[in-house]
């Protein structure tokens, strides 16, 4: 799609901005840690095709999903090669427009009810999820094998194990998040030959590293990265931000369009450069006066300023679309337009 | 739009629901209390026109909106009569949209930038935006006069002012909540004479008894409420809940299909009748075993629960409609299908 304008500074705002040369030194230096198979991208992260084809072109065939609405974006795309639903899914309407994609899927499944509903409407292929000590999903693991006889007595294609270390993904120490990888994959290994299938799932970009007991990292939020991401030391670096107007300046705060239905504040408040970020309103958000931050160096009604998101999966998902620029910073040139055709829970 | 299902317990999920009954009740008594142009109800609390048609039905003919999309929205929906944008705008583009509306808008201005903007992209007619303690927009109060004068000079209607007394609509005590409203609007109708007009614009859900200065109140949360203002024991019921689908059961914990997507998280976790949510993640909840929340009274993977948002705003933001049932629960019926069609910022 081409973009309406040809400056980030052009855009109407709140608008996401993806820098292009940050995006692909994240996407290369994955590639290069975790090749081909041995990434399963998570497309929860960005929900968009047009950047998990950038993550095609880099050798990586298979994708991660959270939801069937992303597995079936993804087919209907041409990226629907190999695609997971790293997620428990018992609605039958659902699960059949599974079973419908071109391509090949593979759900998680981690009780009798997931693994009967699944046969039940046509899925052909599992992975067994297994608790790895995060406080969600995942079978016990001493119930793994059992299911997965009874996966296969179903009909069910049973391709391994899967089993998500998220207490561990985002701990700022890395020894200890080492550690606590080292413990969650020691009880997804303890199951995964009894069984069977040569699929071991697991890991994020907290931990793609450290993982080394998996046998694909099914990391995401390394492509645009984002706040609490960004304080791990990780080689990548953040790639998006939000565009902004100044609407409202005075000597002690000033005031962007950008607010609580453009940002994913479970992590808290967004940053901008060289200002502290006061607080959040519906459509507002207040920061201490800006000097620094604008190139003219005095804060004017009508600056474009740049607000850091502290998590990008939920502030994506506000969004339709992601403007891509050819450099970080206000006056980029915008090259793309990105849809993203994945937010929703549609089929 | 005629729904595809008929219960609430046959819906995708997440989802959003409507009580009508409650919706009904929250809208007749803020109708009795502030009856006619006494309310601008505000759209950003619901984005949605199919809503804000039910309020028009009780004789609420003025509206507030936060962005440029809720007018346009608004005014390509036929509710077009006089609507406010209670914000600052320095997009010419979105400023011509508005002036492009069939019906009359007014728009807040606050600075030199915001009235010149407007004068020189066709807008009519305007609200001198006044702060009142809140850190956020609106110019001094001495600067309003000077303010509205430059707004006539450039052709500008200056129907009054407005000005926003968020600080004060959530604080739990009544009586504080009062003194902190008064005292706002003392400094608001110290300069309501000398700026001329006859709209003084004010007001929330939290304060909408209780601010007696100005000529209509802006509420919009009182329709559907939310976990935080119903903590203010206002004559006002929640009304809007997300159906969620139980995924994982276990004897410590449930998890449920409704995450930080489906949920405004800047007032923090939603809740869960008769259950203690743990924590969100990007789709799914998790909570205490919720033996006491369905109706057999042991917890099962597909079971359908009902989660109350802690912030409705947000939360709405993300979905694309909401269902409408005849009654509380989710065994009540689906009786029409709301589109929420005024999110994003396109106009």
């Amino acid at each position: 799609m081409l973009p309406r304008v040809t400056t980030v500074a052009d855009l109407s705002t709140p608008a996401l901005v993806v820098d292009t040369t940050a995006l692909a030194r994240n996407l290369d230096a994955m590639s290069a840690a975790l090749p081909g198979a041995r990434l399963r991208p998570h497309v929860k992260a960005h929900k968009c095709t047009a950047l998990a084809r950038e993550q095609a072109r880099r050798g990586h065939a298979h994708f991660t999903s959270a939801t069937p609405r992303e597995i079936v974006g993804m087919a209907r795309a041409g990226l629907g090669d190999d695609l997971l639903l790293a997620n428990e899914c018992v609605d039958p309407v659902r699960l059949r427009a599974l079973a419908d994609c071109p391509g090949r899927v593979t759900i998680a499944v981690d009780s009798d009810a997931t693994v009967d509903t699944a046969a039940a409407n046509g899925i052909r292929a599992v992975l067994v999820d297994v608790n790895v000590f995060l406080p969600r999903c995942g079978c016990p693991p001493e119930d793994a094998p059992r299911l997965a006889e009874r996966a296969r007595a179903a009909g069910l294609d049973v391709r391994g194990v899967m089993g998500y270390e998220g207490h561990a993904v985002l701990i700022p120490d890395r020894v200890e998040r080492a550690a606590k990888t080292a413990q969650a994959m020691e009880r997804l290994a303890g199951v995964a030959e009894e069984v069977g299938g040569d699929i071991v799932s697991a890991g994020g970009t907290g931990t793609y590293d450290l993982n080394t007991a998996a046998t694909e990292i099914q990391a995401g939020s390394y492509a645009l990265m984002d706040g609490d991401y960004g304080k791990l030391g990780l080689p990548f670096t953040r790639a998006l931000a939000i565009t902004a107007t100044v609407v409202h300046v005075n000597n002690r705060w000033s005031v962007a369009d950008c607010g609580l239905k453009a940002l994913g504040m479970d992590h808290g408040n967004p940053t901008i450069d060289d200002t502290e970020v006061l607080f959040c309103s519906d459509e507002h958000l207040t920061f201490t006066p800006h000097r620094a931050a604008v190139p003219h160096g005095t804060a004017r009604v009508g600056d474009r300023i740049l607000v850091w998101p502290a998590h990008i999966d939920p502030t994506v998902a506000y969004h339709d679309r992601m403007y891509v620029a050819d450099s970080p910073g206000v006056g980029a040139h915008v090259v793309e337009t990105w849809p993203i055709d994945l937010r929703g829970w549609d089929v």
